[in-house]
């Protein structure tokens, strides 16, 4: 009986310091692994010390929480881009409700083409018919058409080896990195060589990035009023920013205006933004996706011997550029134990 | 002795109640006024109003948080104006410094204008020679070299009239309007017609606005290398988003790609925001700043019979367009008790 009470007692005491503590607003919640899907190793371990230091306020690596930018490249880095970057596949799925609009189009190159569905033929479309196709499925409607027109597709067009969404194509390790760092004050940001308008349709739903905080390619727009004197915005063929290379960290400079402290990407297209945030002082974080899980995912890009591909291209140049400024190379086989959330 | 013991247990109580609430997580603070340089009237009961629609969940007007969007003109809406914008002030009071750094200039037009200091001549240079003034103060330098001279000119460049920084001519009772709208939730913007980064550069000290929301004229960098190898970015005398008129709903396109809830303005400039701001569904405001204050500040615009100005222009037309919509006109002679912080 008197064990019972020292008990009872016991539990009182700590319901009450549980309850002072939550009443302090101080959280109470286990050590629980941010990263569950990495494996350990330099790279889980690199994305942790930076998040450590650069949060710790009696840490020399401290970042004010206004200045916690990262940014993420898309394709091959946050969701897959074999066998063809999504956007170009949602370019050539768009054709026939292109031409069904305009009938006059179907004895037209290269819808001619598109449309007869032979894919060998399609795979030899030039740079310049390719251009056409996207001029024509990304520019000419109004910004909300087009919202509707991507999100259609998001909800409904399938990858062709893995028969999921394209949004279901997500990494989970970098949706977990993505969170982990916003859970820290940090910004995140998609640096996208792909559309702006495409990919902000999904990006909050699918990353939790609002479309204010995507960065891309990105097409100028022209105010107007529709029929019944109603503003609208069209979507011009008139290139204003080309974000990819170079155009990544002037990207970066005119959406932001900040440089980032971790960047986050897996091709050469993604070498200046690393440099550009490599550059500044104190912590940074910049590491590469290395596409080496022909089983779970694709294999290639000439580093360590992988096969060419035509988009994502991870070359030795870049690969020892990497290693020279110490830049962290993930490896998809050895530091992931999960690919997809559907796994 | 009785009576101070029930004071005593009813302090107590109080007391309890009150660490109650505070543990509770709810906030116990009077009933400050989150306005106090408004005055009573239109301006200020429709800013409250739409305020605590779209942010009570139980009415019809609410706005989920991630699409609380309010976008502020800058010049002659956030701060002084007149006599002509502080930017062009910037770049005029810049040659002498470009001039030391290259000495040709000295004999050449407009740049000898500007140093004979004759400020009637300095009126009369045309809007092709004030065009090569500020491509050759705003461009050709880094971004973080441009940086540091327009912080420098912020902390010493006074107004000719009012003797004071320019910084210190921002209107306080916008100052009251920003706050209270981000303490409800709100992501405040600047979308000027002035420099992108020329406003980044001072927002986030005086307006609490990181360089991350602000929207402006735009033109585009280079990125590059210095000798030592290290990444830059030099700014280029090459548009890339003119941030007026139409060019602002464009803008905001671009850099927020959400529709705004809320847009403030006080020109012809703001027209196409504002149209654009209240083309959306739901809760929208709108508002005009007037200048009809000559004694505190300046009068101004054809509207209402005043004078005309060379800079922000409020037209009859603009007028009558927003008596026509429900736009409200801010009249700082009768809605502001105060206009500067230093008053």
């Amino acid at each position: 009986m008197k064990s019972a009470t020292v008990l009872f007692r016991s539990s009182r005491a700590v319901a009450f310091a549980l309850g002072a503590l939550l009443c302090l607003g101080l959280e109470v919640h286990a050590q629980t692994d941010p990263l569950p899907s990495w494996n350990d190793g330099p790279a889980k371990q690199a994305i942790v010390a930076f998040v450590q230091a650069t949060t710790d306020q009696s840490s020399m690596k401290f970042v004010p929480p206004a200045e916690r930018i990262a940014t993420f490249d898309q394709d091959g880095t946050l969701w897959v881009e074999q066998p063809m970057y999504s956007q170009v596949m949602y370019c050539l799925e768009r054709v026939p409700a292109l031409v069904k609009a305009k009938p006059e189009l179907a004895k037209v190159e290269p819808f001619k083409t598109v449309m007869s569905g032979n894919r060998e033929a399609m795979a030899r479309l030039s740079f310049k018919d390719l251009m056409k196709i996207l001029a024509a499925t990304l520019t000419g409607m109004t910004v909300d058409e087009f919202q509707v027109q991507v999100a259609n597709w998001t909800t409904t067009a399938k990858h062709p080896r893995f028969d999921r969404l394209y949004t279901e194509l997500i990494y989970q390790p970098m949706l977990e990195v993505m969170h982990y760092l916003r859970d820290n004050g940090y910004k995140t940001y998609i640096v996208t060589g792909g559309g702006q308008d495409f990919v902000r349709v999904y990006a909050e739903r699918v990353y939790g990035i609002p479309p204010e905080q995507v960065v891309g390619t990105a097409g100028g727009t022209k105010y107007g009023y529709d029929k019944t004197g109603k503003p609208i915005l069209t979507k011009e063929p008139r290139l204003l920013l080309n974000d990819d290379k170079a155009g990544k960290p002037e990207g970066i400079h005119l959406m932001i205006g900040r440089r980032p402290h971790a960047a986050f990407g897996n091709s050469d297209g993604d070498r200046q933004m690393l440099e550009y945030t490599g550059a500044g002082d104190g912590a940074r974080l910049m590491m590469l996706v290395l596409h080496d899980d022909a089983k779970r995912e694709y294999a290639y890009g000439p580093a360590q011997g992988l096969p060419n591909s035509k988009v994502g291209t991870f070359t030795q140049a870049l690969y020892d550029e990497a290693k020279a400024k110490g830049w962290i190379v993930i490896s998809m086989k050895n530091d992931w134990n999960r690919i997809f959330a559907f796994e």
